[in-house]
């Protein structure tokens, strides 16, 4: 029987990792967020009430086997007019629920139309909001608030979801069914976090028997993991996981000179790998992960949202190929 | 061998006799405007430099036979915020013209994901505006415009296309191949004529061995058919097709009270049938083609388009019988 493996994230992170995992023969699911509150996703929850629509799109698209065509629509950016900053694929989200009975209709219908391979589960099917208070007392409410706040020098100390959103169950048995779970890549407080802190994902998460993979980022955040090595954002990752990764993976390839200074500018660094025997007692692999592949700097994207900048990459594949060695 | 029927047109006329005739064994096809510029796909045309997408949108869902929460979606329109006034069936066709490589493939791609039974094609692959100039001199120029112009007590002379556009040599193909040929109803001037203003569809229309069909229209329409009798009508359509139909259908029966008293306030009235040997050599079928159920009035449609109001219907089954006795 085919190993189920479930991704526990949103963002770009997630969506490197399910679009190398889905040419493999796992049982592949992913528990998605729903608290992203930034750009396009933002002010469709604000002006139409709906579920923030953007993590979900994209997890959609990673797991898509649909003709090319379909998935460059729905993660078509509009550049002008009344739609500037809007995603294809959050317009269609937001259009399917204000039509349909149910969300977990719209994730069927739209996981239909664009033929996943594999499950995508909202991790709640609930409006909240995550909020992070930093060490020197502020406190930031929203997603996209938090991206924004990336010129912040204090670090977190608190974060939790206002108010408290009830699991989706399908999230909660899937997790308890797992046979792998994987967290990471992707930013730390406003991609991973905010899945785990729904209680009983936290709560299942104790219970599973699944081993959980932990990919660790090849760069510091700003903002929400400044200065952050190896060990700090295992040490974070494993508070609001509750319990230690049994797995690491770590990149030990060379990242690009140009993409280094790029990042540089925003001081932004390569993480250290400080990650031993001393602070983790589990497995630890280690390979070349960096997408060499020239990654274009989507002006749009700045446009909606200047803190989700990102222009380095794991690679798919070589990361799909790790996973596949640990889990196959 | 199917009788190769082409409906020309766009808007709600031409919807009702697509969706009804669909249902019959015939080789179905229309001819659609590609002029419109009112309210959502008016925006979209200018802040995008998109074709105008709506007449397209209608057509394509009305010979939709893929399942209703799909072709309901097409017809979704968003109420509030950015998107407000918008159909997502404008916004879907604007964004998979912004990554295809050609319009045909729009299409195309639009008529696989909407399971169409015939085939829809636009008029032309270029930009152009309706002009209509009025016997009092006044000049109106975009279809938006001249929708909004209802107050209008002048009566329209001339109309034109700005620039004037090629046509989609598949239209035309269509047109010379054809068995019956169908316009109307539908506005005038903003929904049959526009289609008939391409120099070469008028060329193929004198060409053309098939027989024209004119469904005449249930009501008077202000602004471009101010107090239009029966024959009024049949003069300017024969005059934009270069040629007399061969064929009128015509309503004759009731229409509800409640329903004419609400045209009343617009200063529309039902049209007046005075089609006889006198005016009209060719065969007549009359009928009852009113549609019966009530028809809702669209508040987000009068948000985007106060001219386009229109609450009265043909039935299209009764429309679609009485065209199978014709044409089978």
């Amino acid at each position: 029987m085919e190993k189920k493996v479930t991704v526990i994230g949103g963002g770009t992170g997630t969506y490197v990792v399910l679009s190398g995992l889905k040419k493999y023969p796992v049982n592949l699911a992913v528990v998605v967020s729903m608290f992203d509150s930034g750009g396009s996703t933002g002010r469709l929850r604000d002006q139409l009430g709906v579920l923030p629509p953007g993590d979900l799109r994209q997890c959609l698209v990673a797991l898509s086997e649909a003709p090319i065509l379909w998935r460059k629509l729905f993660l078509y950016r509009f550049e002008k007019g009344d739609l500037a900053g809007h995603n294809f694929g959050n317009i269609f989200l937001s259009a399917l629920e204000k039509i349909s009975k149910n969300y977990q209709a719209v994730v069927d219908t739209a996981g239909f139309i664009l033929k996943t391979k594999g499950e995508v589960i909202p991790v709640t099917f609930q409006q909240a909001h995550l909020c992070v208070l930093y060490k020197n007392g502020k406190l930031v409410e929203g997603e996209g608030q938090i991206d924004k706040n990336f010129f912040e020098k204090s670090a977190i100390i608190k974060a939790y979801l206002k108010p408290e959103p009830k699991a989706n169950p399908k999230a909660i048995r899937r997790i308890l069914q797992s046979d792998f779970i994987i967290v990471g890549p992707g930013d730390l407080y406003t991609s991973i976090v905010p899945v785990l802190l729904v209680k009983e994902v936290k709560k299942a998460l104790s219970q599973t028997k699944a081993k959980i993979i932990y990919i660790l980022n090849l760069m510091t955040k700003r903002g929400q993991a400044t200065d952050y090595k190896g060990s700090d954002y295992l040490k974070d990752m494993s508070f609001y996981l509750g319990r230690l990764p049994d797995v690491i993976i770590a990149n030990n390839g060379k990242i690009p000179k140009q993409i280094l200074a790029w990042y540089k500018k925003y001081k932004e660094n390569q993480v250290v790998d400080d990650i031993n025997d001393k602070n983790f007692s589990g497995q630890v692999y280690r390979a070349d992960l960096v997408d060499k592949k020239k990654i274009e700097i989507n002006e749009a994207d700045f446009f909606v949202d200047p803190a989700s900048r990102s222009i380095l990459r794991h690679d798919s594949l070589k990361l799909a190929k790790i996973l596949s060695k640990i889990i196959l």
